[in-house]
């Protein structure tokens, strides 16, 4: 049983063409998105560090706030404008070098108006988190 | 293999004598703590309420916060002045009327100067989170 | 010119009848609420403290949720249902023994769906806040 | 009286130096720091946009932490590695079309392990904040 509205093709299809800046440059993939979880993929690239070579924060949050943005169009269907009212992040610990980071998205609630989530960002293939993300998104009255 | 440093029985000793207000009521029982995680029942009592039949704000952050405290000190062993820094708490949905709140809580970073870690709050048997938080506690320099 | 859409006895009458367990101990009092700002103090009792002496994070959370409250009602008029979805809240600084505990809120938005504010909760005359709240309330639509 | 261990031309010159991917692309100014505030503006660009014209997420939050950092610096002096803990952003409304971003941030604490503070994001000449953060910077031992 699936409770995704939408497939990886169509969020890919629909995150092309409503978010070419964001979705476009091809360093992020989305893995899976089920209506209830996202899993995404950021390729490495030097251009996502900081000096010291940890991974940048607005990097971090940028991938979180998409992750959660794709498990909430899967549970809910293409909505071009639901937006992030609210984000929390707290940093952890430093990623591995040239590593691929990965963001687990899960949804907390699915309401009509509000959809809360939590997001675990990975580096490379440890199993602790580099940084853990919960938002908030508000969903337009249709 | 356990990562305890204090047992259930030794972090009762402890909170009995530290935090009489907090924990000597007797309407919270610590069920486990191993270093990792916690899990603390609070019973239900009409104190918990507010208006319209909701568990209060304050009783959800003060048993979240309590249930952080639990695995942070069966994780280091009893250290008094650990105190909270930052917390986040995300109300998610109404819990069940006369039903136990159960706070289970999960270090995600223990680090020499902050312990990060978030807590779902549950009710009842329902396995929807009634909210949700993530908190920082300061660890004092030995 | 005002904002406010109740008066401060307006407010306290309201209070008093729809969450009497959380105002009518008679330790609180709604110094002013002008739909943009609201001044609460909370007068000392040993009940706030918690070992060390500090001020309990519940009561700081607790106070300024209230405070929250009161801004939204002065600025909406009496809604009973509004309820907070999100609560940040950083522990800044011990507050000073036996003084009242007073919050400042102020609203940052106003929509029609959701209500953001930011309260400094401040220790006596002491102009350094003891802890600083952003929170979140959800508006029921009418 | 001033409070500010670094001048704006100290900090330009360290920023420059430290973090050249952040701040040489000449697009942020920092227009004053005095140890307890500082205030920066970012040139408006089409790049700090996302579809529908709203400034974002990613540029606020990487903006807000800019201009966190600047003011710890002035306040403590050249400390490369002072690092984010904790960030927490609410999104409040849509900029002004064409404008540039101003970031009005203020420290509430300054201890010798963390600082918070708090940033007010602001659009053109409107005093209405578009978002509000508040951090934690994580002072490293010396």
């Amino acid at each position: 049983m699936t409770h995704a509205r939408m497939s990886v093709a169509e969020l890919e299809t629909f995150l092309n063409r409503e978010f070419p800046q964001a979705f476009s440059h091809g360093d992020i993939a989305i893995e899976s998105a089920d209506g209830r979880t996202s899993l995404l993929r950021q390729r490495y690239s030097d251009r996502m560090l900081r000096p010291g070579g940890t991974v940048s924060g607005p990097t971090l949050m940028a991938l979180a706030d998409f992750a959660m943005y794709v498990v909430l169009l899967s549970a809910i269907g293409p909505v071009a404008l639901a937006v992030t009212t609210n984000l929390n992040i707290n940093f952890l610990r430093k990623g591995q070098p040239g590593q691929d980071v990965v963001a687990v998205a899960r949804l907390l609630k699915l309401g009509k108006r509000l959809a809360v989530g939590e997001v675990s960002l990975l580096s490379g293939t440890s199993p602790d988190p580099i940084a853990h993300v919960t938002s908030t998104y508000s969903i337009p009255m249709t």
